[in-house]
């Protein structure tokens, strides 16, 4: 078996082959187990039981992380620049949680830092057939990103004014104690969520509780009609740069405005 | 009345003639029914008084399907192939529970599998007219699931975070007992549903509801554009391969830039 | 003044001239005044304080439509055509109301009688420029029913399934009492409404919670995408028809792919 | 330094070059931090402990918006013609509140007024790159505003007739005191925000409350089908208009069907 650093370098970086599908599956099946373990490790009743095993499983999910961030520190062609890279700080982070337990005492903040290990799946799906998708979805959202911001700057300017207008009207009494709490209970209110946890209890914070209800019901097409049209142009225009392609013979590069593909006559997804 | 083998399993099978309509319809009121037994028999007060009209009816029911499903499995050209195709397990499962609860004492769990007889609606509606719309939801659904395949995932993620974060910040005092706890809040928050069965109760938590309150208000434009372009261009495409028809006269094919039929004159739909 | 019953019919059913228009505004304010009076004759301190007002501001208002309705009557061609007619019945049930409550005990049923008073708004609408808007989002809304209608029998389907599930998991000791309790918490999750009176108290249950609300989030696109794409259709088609309209200079029949008014140069809306 | 009235009169009503800026940043600063000043001063235990830094702050920000007010009257080509315009507005509320409560012994209301002065953001906004974008917006929404009133005035139709009948069948003893109550409720339920603080109790008010839910859930398609059926219109008609803009080497006023650009050969955005 071919052992070389570049064949290595090529098992651990790329996923064309075997070798390197088979590297990418143990690290995705490693990260998944890693995250239930920290997940089931929360559990009082759970850890009781096999607070062991998950101490011991988290030991030894992280001394091979280990093992495969020196691999990758050896295998790239520079070691500083993919320690400094935004994957390579990932990597780090992700292990470093479990040996920083030795110095921390309250280390229920590292619980955190361990679930980001779940980014780490993004560099092995990036090299699967999620790419294009996930560019097109980026593209998208990019592209309408002026519309969204001033979107979002008009949504906090009516939660401020309607947050210190529930504060006013309702009071301490009610549970608005001060404009932060008012402007927790507006988001609460706009987006929909309604916990309940504080509700108004006047017929004038009613009548204005209405207003931002049906304002928050209202404006949510903005947003969906902003995405969904750029969406909608996108798609064009991806289509008309790449053609499509035909699903029953596989025939690429037809012109999107045909119905049926000129290849085999079968009609066009 | 010809009452051939033939002619039984055109008629129990396709429902383009009078017998295989009265068929269907009789059968749809049963599985109805059927299901409306289930639904009031596990009202307490309403069992006290009718328990026994519904232990009949459950029984009456049962054998008329099981009747159904021999003349189902003789019917058909290959008897293994019918029972061990979808709708022959759904139709399996539709008699089994009520025999079943002779010798299962917790017979609760067989009420679920009957609610599954619902089910074998669909193969009823599958043969009218509701066909060609199921069609089109399917394939743009289908078209789009990469996308919402890579949306999930992403809402995942976050629910993963923001509820390990939540269970640091909060702690079981208020309700955030462990990861999966803070999690299932994640979703109620993110999805906009809100119970308020368990909310946040410092500032610092409230800061970070906020911001998930706010982010699932913004992302659900991110699935509906998805669908909406993916349905608009279906649309344009079906139109193009099937021309629309005019609801005045009945005219096929014609073509879906028109704004007026050219055979009868009236606006287009 | 000219009082001939054409004349007087003419300002009745039609509002294309100044006495007719008055008429219309009139008739609105008493319709809106007379729900106002319904509205605040329930609420029990306002109804202390002012009940004999609204009790003889009630009796006003149903003389008057007494005598509007008789006028109805009389001035339309045919005197039956009119009271079976929509329009004829929404007018009875306006009056009848207080009339009835000389022989009925208990009146509250008539208040929400009463409130169906706001319906005839609909006619006095449908008489302004509103119509063709109206006509564009009934016209989307039917063009897309097969859909939705798909659309709500699959929604039912999984409220069923899931008001089932979570009656056999949670069970009466957490106030899932029986299957319709079950539906009805189904139903409060799935359209992200989500109450809080009845919440999940099992892991297993909020595992199954967590499900229905991802999927009532995801599949809220699915009806978004269905108007929303019929809307794009109906609205192209509509331009191609009519041609549309510069807002600067008034001339219409414009080709709508144009970008610029070919008449005053201004750019189109 | 030229410090000339037109030199003056260009840096603080224009922001196109180096001084104009640092004015409307200086300016952003002060308006945000005024408003972060009214938010903490009503949080009782921050209050306590800064409250008269508070204090001081608060003058000294009205102070200054005091001296910029003057500014701009003295700057302005006529005087009352500011005063009485808009913005001319918005900057004296302002500065109002602070020497009004001099006089005013319930401030409290005078804080709403404070948060008002987040629309004084508006004005900078408007002469940054967000022009266009907040253009495209309002276009797009009054282009439908007659079709969001239609569906403004159809639900509060349905927020009548259903409170009204909520009131009758849950009444008082469930938490339904009166109509208005009613009223409230099916506004929290039909825009699925769902508090919780009224909920139904009897198996009739929890069926017609699964009606409205199912109705607030479908019927958000509507305003959602409107803004983006008009936003995907606008979209490809601002297009037509002012062509598209190469992101690699800058050209303008490519034809939007293009999917290179001719003058670079890049993919356009």
């Amino acid at each position: 078996m071919d052992l070389s650093k570049k064949r290595l370098a090529h098992i651990v970086f790329e996923a064309d082959d075997l070798p390197g599908k088979i590297f990418d599956i143990v690290l995705l099946v490693m990260i998944l187990g890693s995250i239930l373990v920290a997940i089931l490790d929360s559990v009082a009743s759970i850890r009781a039981q096999y607070g062991e095993i998950f101490f011991f499983l988290e030991w030894l999910f992280t001394i091979l992380f280990t093992i495969e961030f020196l691999l990758r520190v050896w295998l790239s062609r520079k070691a500083t620049g993919y320690i400094f890279s935004f994957y390579g700080m990932v990597d780090l982070l992700a292990i470093l949680p479990t040996y920083l337990s030795f110095f921390v005492v309250n280390s229920q903040l590292l619980t955190v830092v361990r679930a980001l290990r779940l980014l780490r799946i993004v560099r092995i799906l990036k090299l699967g057939r999620y790419v294009s998708e996930a560019e097109f979805l980026k593209r998208s959202i990019r592209s309408s990103s002026h519309k969204i911001l001033l979107f979002i700057g008009f949504i906090l300017t009516i939660v401020l004014i309607m947050g210190t207008l529930m504060f006013i009207i309702e009071g301490p009494e009610h549970g608005f104690y001060n404009i932060p709490i008012g402007m927790y209970w507006a988001i609460v209110t706009l987006t929909t969520v309604g916990f309940g946890d504080i509700t108004p209890a006047t017929p004038l914070g009613q009548f204005f509780s209405s207003i931002i209800m049906l304002l928050g019901y209202a404006i949510i097409a903005v947003p969906t009609g902003i995405v969904s049209s750029e969406m909608a142009a996108q798609r064009t225009r991806e289509q008309l740069a790449k053609g499509i392609k035909c699903n029953t013979c596989g025939k690429a590069g037809l012109d999107p405005t045909d119905a049926y593909c000129k290849a085999c006559g079968e009609q066009l997804p």
